[in-house]
């Protein structure tokens, strides 16, 4: 179906399709002296995306619903538009639909469809007890840019840690090792965009279960940035949002699919994030409280 | 799927899916004064769900991305996702994903998903010679109930004209005349959202004809409000949107659908739409000028 037709016609070869909306507004998820027009577009993708393949599903096709003011500069439109269609284009994906309305700030809503591929769609609710809990792709980076960018400016920040900031600027979720979970059998999985504990914490309370964290990642880029801030790094690791890397539980007796780190471990529980390890991060949520950043 | 899930999973019975989405804005599309939060959400299913049949597919599910300023009282986001829920229910269709996030005022993004039961879909570019045009649903009523809003204020124009202000707050697209059409092997079919000339040009573009209007409706209700502001009634049939009606061609030897009105036919040309009849409502958009509405 043409662009001039009131509705798109998109193929659901296996009878089903995963769906998925968010909403990214200017100020709140974006600011435009930290990110380029076309940085917000592939972020506004990248998180949709990131959305419909925590249920194991592959993106087909994208709306995009984009507010605006009226005295919005052409070149900026163009360039947020530009990185949509690249960010879908690279996910083998069509932006099939839009609206474009004026608004008093830039809102940016897109929804995502999948294909499940014929596979049923992984919960968040399928966790077991003995399940051994993973991660794929980057923890705290997003977290560790913004935190850098709200301390040392963007121009500082940019020069001295031009990666963390880029990951902060344009999340790029591992769609790969999402699949290769779903093709593996994944109990239950999810995207890390609230922060690694709550996520797993979502997990843990739909699947009756809790889990223990007890080998938290410690990425080397992180080291020396938070020392600079004097944080903790396992605050932007246990505690960032927005990397929109996927937490996920597998049968412990399977070997983990490509790009997946182990991590920890399910118990029996209800709903219970425990983290282990030296101090100072140690973090409990049995009771039912969630993780606090040390940060300052 | 559960709405605690990254996705949600939405049947797609015959292996395609019709998906739209429209963005309602505060200020623009509605305003608190003259609108209820119901009226609001109900509008919002409304628009997208008539875009959808338009092109012949029933609304299966909807999700919906919300932006709403910190200070919004909970009974207005409350009535609002009441408004969303019972118009979806009402069509048969689930609310099945959303996002609620901050911004300046309210935003509200919906997508719909529908099933087009087998059928091809209706395009906009099905139009051909000597069909008949028609029209299902009230044209020009939400275009008068906006004017009366404007010039009379809310209470007046509630106490004198409560059916046209209902159908500006609340668009009641005719779905089953859109359906009925759909079965009936309709040509070309769009909804009224632009205003009557507006949307059927659409329709004479992309098929490459002309289209003549040689009736224009003339809806009782519109005569006597008309009258009091002094504006020509057809300028609301004729240019008013928002009515969500449907505008189709159909092939002049097969009998019209319950619930569809003859109002012209399609000629050879590249893209027009005449209007005939008595003055002061001739027009004529061969040239490529668009409709200008008389009112002041």
């Amino acid at each position: 179906m043409g662009p001039g037709d009131d509705a798109a016609v998109v193929r659901a070869p296996d009878g089903r399709v995963a769906v998925s909306t968010d909403m990214l507004v200017e100020g709140r998820h974006f600011r435009w002296d930290w990110s380029a027009p076309e940085d917000v577009g592939r972020k506004a993708i990248a998180q949709n995306a990131a959305d419909v393949a925590a249920v194991g599903a592959r993106p087909t096709a994208f709306l995009v619903a984009l507010g605006c003011p009226p005295r919005t500069p052409a070149r900026v439109l163009d360039a947020l538009s530009d990185g949509i269609g690249r960010a879908a284009e690279e996910l083998g994906a069509g932006v099939v639909g839009g609206d474009l309305v004026q608004a008093e700030q830039i809102v940016v809503s897109v929804t995502v469809l999948g294909d499940l591929g014929g596979r049923p769609p992984v919960r968040r609710g399928g966790a077991r007890e003995g399940d051994v809990v993973a991660v794929a792709g980057e923890l705290g980076a997003s977290a560790a840019g913004l935190a850098l960018l709200g301390t040392l400016g963007v121009e500082r920040a940019t020069e001295l840690y031009p990666e963390l900031v880029r990951a902060h600027r344009i999340p790029t979720p591992p769609y790969r090792a999402a699949e290769a979970a779903a093709r593996a059998g994944v109990h239950a999985m999810t995207d890390v965009s609230d922060g690694l504990v709550a996520d797993l914490r979502h997990i843990a309370v739909a699947s009756g279960v809790s889990i223990v964290i007890d080998a938290v990642p410690a990425p080397q880029a992180l080291v020396e940035p938070a020392r600079s801030l004097g944080v903790d790094p396992a605050s932007w690791v246990l505690g960032g949002g927005e990397d929109h890397a996927f937490a996920a539980t597998f049968a412990a007796t399977d070997p983990l699919p490509p790009g997946w780190t182990r991590i920890g471990y399910v118990r029996a529980g209800s709903g219970g994030v425990t983290v282990t390890g030296a101090e100072p991060h140690d973090v409990d949520t049995e009771d039912g409280g969630g993780w606090q950043s040390f940060s300052p």
